[in-house]
């Protein structure tokens, strides 16, 4: 049970910390037993939750085995430096960074999927897969145990959040330059995305490595390999979009078995944390949006090559399942799994 | 010689007609030679071309055997209706509707990859592809002639002003609609294209077919077919995005003949009309809105499977290259055969 335990949050102030803020209090977590901790330009900074002010802690000084758990919700220099510490001083550490991720040593986990891993791990350190990673292993999940995912092919569709706040203000500050429909007008000279953002895509994620993809397309490529199976071949085009919440993607994808479109489709239903839309088109700013939920929709099989092709349509909240909201399912089952034991 | 003949553009008063207006001016076509034809509804009207007013005439009494040619940019009902009429009467149809593109007595062309269907063609009505098919095409070509192009999975990022003027005045009235970036706030009751299009993307373009597949991605998967080779396997998801001109597509493609990066390179920079890009990302906003070129780059080997396989991104303007300039390419293409031949 998560609400006996003390938790620390690292990076209380950014967007996955303040989404994490929000679950805990609708799940009436109590304050007494929160801490919050942040680097030393933050320390000492006021944070409400529910009705009270607590004061964030700076996290040289923090004492991590005061906690049972820290969730770090802050960059891979954070999780690098201070998670070992924390892990050292006996605190379980559940990273949202790409730091540890890769690491043979620590699990990636998203739970529907590998809970598994959190049953009797040695390890402290538990790392949260990239946000579009996370919605793409839910839905690949119960096809590949149904028939074995072979290819997979896919084009997101990634909200501005998911280049933190400053892309939330990017997208913010070039819509309020707009004028007109005429886009010769709108004054846009210094993109704080390097590019610009509002009435535009931007087909480029985190830096381009020696290959010609992203980091952000190669985290895609390798965290569903460790997660589901080195075998996978997945091969990404990760695009950033106009949208504030919710990833998206286009999969196409091929089986090693064929693989009916009602099994699938069955599958897909039965799985948890997917809403399967049959006639409806999920959408990020209609459905992903504030929710837990990965919708997919828009099943269906390749035209001209039925047997082991088939497409389908997902959209998921970047913040919540992609990131805070798969952290605290990995506390929770990791407590209950403990208690269990116990 | 298109300059030296009289030609009729039929829809004068939509985005493609208006572009087509911008070429023909830019090109100093003469306003004595041009007519402007649409239905009753908007004939009488004025419509100011270089420094004369031109009045629109009714497409219901106009006499087509006045003209060399017609541009028909209206919708499939016009020109199944009035096509034939026009062709009967001696005149040239250039179409860029549907209606005729998968009429196999109709040549369905982009110039620069099939133009020698122009040559000596029976047909008086030439098909002009759908803007999102014309850039796969064009960047499809080259590659297919040193390796044949077996697979095709392409996601779309199409600009609004691919569902007319109705599109752009969608996103226009909703980004006036925005408050801040709070998307609870913006007010989007009734979304003209069906579902709210600012700060969110709609993965359904034109109708549902009982494949599960809409109309758009089908006129990809038919019209690629019909253009470069019926062996060709296309399988689209087709998506529409908050930009205003200029559809993108992350296309990841299989060749049946293993294909050196270097030379699907050089075959794509040799290739007349497409803009190939090494370092540079090109972008709706900032390269394919208001000119005729495809813009290619990204391009790059499939991370873990790599003999056969290539990745690519391009954008291109759906009212130019996409539409209004590939129609014109047909016309002046068609002049000058008919003027080598006389």
């Amino acid at each position: 049970m998560l609400i006996s335990k003390n938790i620390a949050i690292v990076g209380v102030t950014g967007q996955v910390g303040q989404v994490l803020l929000k679950i805990l209090a609708a799940k009436n977590f109590p304050a007494s037993q929160l801490r919050f901790v942040a680097s030393e330009r933050s320390a000492g900074k006021q944070i409400h939750y529910q009705n009270q002010a607590l004061t964030v802690e700076d996290i040289a000084s923090f004492d991590f085995s005061k906690v049972d758990l820290a969730f770090f919700a802050a960059g891979s220099e954070v999780a690098k430096h201070y998670a070992p510490i924390a892990a050292n001083a006996g605190c379980i550490v559940i990273d949202k960074s790409s730091y540890f991720r890769m690491d043979p040593a620590v699990p990636l986990v998203v739970p529907e999927v590998n809970g598994y891993l959190l049953k009797n791990s040695p390890s402290k350190i538990f790392a949260v897969p990239n946000c579009s990673t996370i919605p793409l292993v839910m839905a690949l999940k119960p096809l590949h145990d149904l028939a074995i995912v072979e290819r997979v092919e896919v084009a997101t569709y990634q909200a501005v959040s998911g280049a933190g706040i400053k892309g939330v203000q990017a997208l913010e500050d070039e819509i309020k330059s707009f004028k007109n429909s005429d886009i010769t007008e709108y004054d846009n000279k210094v993109p704080k995305l390097g590019f610009p953002i509002a009435f535009n895509i931007i087909p480029k994620i985190d830096d381009f490595l020696p290959s010609g993809y992203t980091k952000e397309e190669m985290k895609m490529t390798d965290e569903t390999k460790k997660i589901l199976s080195p075998e996978i071949l997945v091969n990404a085009t990760a695009v950033r979009v106009s949208v504030w919440q919710g990833h998206s993607e286009a999969v196409h994808l091929r089986t090693v078995k064929p693989l009916e479109l009602a099994a699938a489709t069955q599958a897909l239903k039965d799985f948890p944390g997917i809403q399967f839309c049959e006639a409806e088109i999920p959408m990020p700013f209609t459905h992903a949006a504030n929710n837990p939920i990965v919708w997919l929709g828009r099943l269906r099989r390749h035209p001209q090559d039925s047997a082991h092709y088939l497409s389908f349509w997902l959209t998921c909240d970047n913040l919540y399942k992609g990131a805070a909201y798969n952290a605290l399912q990995i506390a929770e089952k990791l407590f209950d799994s403990l208690a269990k034991n116990a």
